[in-house]
């Protein structure tokens, strides 16, 4: 009945599920355990990443740095990156800015409805210190694309706890000039 | 005799240690593995690495991006990146943008005499495409330390067979205005 009740429904929470079958959490969790049935969060993301697998053209999904949440092509994308140890500095905590550079780089990417996309300038800023543990939102838009050489311009700016702490403009090349599949 | 040789001058070649004991490259070959004394390269490497250690302040050397060959601080900047398999695109062998950055940047912040050292702005370029087993040098120049703010302005201009793939310029924070210790 769990495993029917969460394939209906994979966004169900441990708590709706203790609930919904009159029981503790701790018999759900322990059920979902026996059942290797993963947990919501990681329901959340698997079901995220099959989706955008087939939605992002320009380069294979685990290729992005950062997690994309969501993605609107040759128009705007999402994606969050948590800094942990591995992206700061040892002596002072604070994120290196190529990480930063990677989020937001990556997903000017993604952005492009094409098979090949490539960076040809940037013009970044950073604007705050990000540190260990922070959560970045990175936001892509892309303001222009080129009638003529398909070169898209995309606005990167990036936030954690909604305040700016990385922006950047990039000059992206593309194989062809646009959604052509 | 091998142990003392090489410990005297460690920039000896196996060609001229034979020549030297008189025997084939082979034998020294042989009695370096058998004394666990490493060859040339690593021992050049090592030595670099020492070196430099004492001479970076603004970042741990294993932090730096790259292989640090010549510094003169708050002056230039000299560091090798091999370009290897994690380095590129799955799909066509291009290296990533943000590893020619990150090699750049983490240049930028070497070369910077100071405690402290952090990107607040970059302006950067992809002149050409850079492939896996391509080795990138990264050659980073001081143009500007401001009197007052302590800002300061690197150029960093990156080849590939002395063909230019990445120029950019940097301005970066520090905590004072200059070699202060």
């Amino acid at each position: 009945m769990l495993v029917d009740t969460i394939a209906e429904n994979p966004f169900i929470t441990d708590e709706d599920l203790a609930e919904f079958f009159g029981v503790s959490i701790q018999t759900i969790r322990l059920d979902r355990l026996e059942l290797s049935i993963p947990e919501l969060r990681e329901r959340i993301k698997h079901v995220a990443e099959k989706r955008f697998e087939d939605e992002v053209r320009s380069l294979p999904l685990e290729e992005v740095i950062g997690e994309i949440i969501d993605i609107d092509l040759d128009s705007s994308a999402i994606s969050l990156l948590d800094i942990k140890k591995e992206h700061v500095f040892i002596r002072n905590k604070i994120a290196r800015g190529h990480h930063l550079f990677a989020q937001a780089n990556s997903l000017a990417v993604a952005v492009i409805n094409d098979e090949l996309a490539l960076t040809a300038k940037a013009n970044i800023q950073f604007t705050q210190s990000v540190k260990e543990e922070d959560r970045v939102i990175a936001k892509a838009k892309v303001t222009k694309i080129d009638e003529l050489t398909g070169r898209t311009f995309i606005e990167v700016n990036s936030y954690v706890n909604n305040e700016l702490v990385f922006k950047g403009d990039f000059e992206m090349y593309r194989s062809q000039k646009n959604t052509k599949g």
